[in-house]
């Protein structure tokens, strides 16, 4: 199946789907390496910071061609690669693939054809462990919601603190201007559903968690685990493709 | 009624409307004090510059719920609390009561309440008494055609001139890139009313007077009040509330 | 016909259309010369650093006035008569004449009329030649579709190269941050039409073809005629007038 010297051959049917996912990656590292195996994509990555992590996988179901030699991975510079899948135009199909050494994303239209090649880089820091904490509260959470609370919060303050209790969500920030409290009981409009073994209270910066949020798609659910004190973990589906976010505590 | 030392609680049905009343004195003013009585709330201030001056009432029935104690005067940071209150949601409630010596405005929603407490701050100012023309001519506009003349001036210069005569209202405007003459006939697409006793002439200053308009809703008609060479009173409804201005003339 | 001492009296009776014709000219030259006799307008003028040029026609029968006493050169600031025409209000007519040494532009609505006087301004430069070159291919492609190529190059490189070939156009555009080629098949979805007696490649700025498309009306095809190495003339409609065009190659 395999001409010459490709390593691997991935094609994804849209264009513009395959964007959102970078989207995802792309808001909190500007760097990393893509590794490829025969389930799927895998990302993984610290933010410059490391008060933060991003975690990515698509199964290889997921695309419409899954070629792949041996495992692989791809360095690349995120913001030049979002950049160019932004060229992405409606019924584009997008072709992934290893040539000379570079790597080529192909934008494959009706009448056209557009290629990119883009170097492979280094990445230096190898994969990183995802924590493992034992959450005690998980709420989920329309994205749409969770965008305008930390919309609220950031009238205030730079942190926002979450409380989780049997029924409720109660966010606070505080800062110079004034304080907040916001309370969403279980289940209505904003929570889709809530467990919580144990009532939680921890606090995080608002930039780094706006940030894990913005690429939800419209009408998704997110996912936030918490632990008091501990850091949250916050996921949500774009599509086939499931993205984990990690942000440390803020501690007061 | 009342419950321990609350001094006044106040509630909208609409949280978005009293954004828009709030939104026509920040235009002109960073900080005021309301003025809570049985009647209902006005708020009166000068700009910082001296040249202009809002005053805006809102009559008791125009809330859903309206106790008060006594009187009262709530001195407010305009540009927070405008900010606060840009985060209102469609179909949310808004109350507004003191709360220990501080100002808390809550946003209630189906399954969700938002509290937020802002510092109630001296204003040291007193309440100013609106100035008394005997105006000679006064002109009914759509607010969108005011809009549009004073983006027009702007082209050319930061002052803009009125001139009234039996039916028509000429606007004029001169700066080094070249003059405006602007002719309006009484009472067609942009006049609804024209009421000349005397014609008139007198130029303001075309940011304060944008500043003045911009806030009037869409669909409304704003009147003007012109006396030769004397302050312009500009006035025009936000459903039950009314909110006047006063610009002094700008002598060429 | 004429009144006075009226050199000309022009008038057109959409002036949102005239808007766009101006905005042909402004992106490329900030002054010049409109050259008005029987046959309609003319307007030609390099850009300021002299490596491209536009040419503009609108016949007489364009306009619903078109009353000239004897050929007429008006020099005009380009970006100030740009401003003021942005004023255009649907349903506007506009009416363009000279008025005591200084050009007046006059907006006539329902109920009102706008006069805007310019100062004519003197223009050092004669009216340029247009160069004269046999182009090897021509090719007509959708105005919306080559603003897309630029904006693909544009991720890369602030050059692009066009190769035309029997059947196909080929773009290339090449950074620091990868490559780019981009294949259109001949007469699909972006090119209506391509007419290669040679095949031709040659490389432009992309900043001044950018702004040489983006006054291209929306559904409007573009012709772009290349000759290898050599400069390219791009032409377009808006309406009656026509719009040519031409840019220096850039030679790597």
């Amino acid at each position: 199946m395999f001409y010459g010297d490709t390593l691997f051959e991935i094609k994804i049917d849209d264009a513009k789907y395959w964007k959102n996912c970078v989207d995802a990656l792309v808001r909190l590292v500007d760097e990393g390496t893509f590794s490829l195996s025969k389930e799927g994509i895998q990302f993984k990555a610290m933010d410059p910071s490391g008060i933060s992590m991003v975690c990515f996988e698509m199964p290889s179901k997921a695309f419409s061609k899954f070629e792949i030699e041996k495992q692989a991975n791809i360095g690349l510079n995120l913001e030049n690669f979002y950049r160019i899948l932004s060229s992405a135009r409606p019924d584009e199909q997008l072709l992934m693939k290893d040539s000379g050494g570079r790597f080529l994303v192909e934008f494959i239209g009706k009448n056209s054809r557009r290629r990119y090649k883009l170097p492979i880089i280094e990445i230096r820091k190898n994969l990183e462990n995802e924590p493992k904490v034992e959450f005690e509260s998980d709420v989920e959470i329309r994205g749409e919601s969770i965008k305008e609370i930390i919309k609220d919060a950031s009238l205030l303050s730079t942190y926002i603190g979450f409380k989780t209790d049997k029924n409720s969500l109660i966010v606070s920030a505080k800062g110079d201007f004034g304080e907040l409290e916001e309370e969403h009981l279980g289940e209505g409009d904003a929570i889709k559903k809530m467990d919580v073994k144990k009532s939680t209270e921890a606090s995080f910066n608002l930039e780094y968690l706006e940030r894990m949020v913005s690429a939800c798609p419209s009408g998704n659910h997110i996912k936030m685990h918490f632990k008091t004190d501990a850091l949250v973990k916050v996921d949500y589906k774009i599509g086939d493709a499931e993205v984990v976010y990690y942000l440390a505590p803020y501690i007061v």
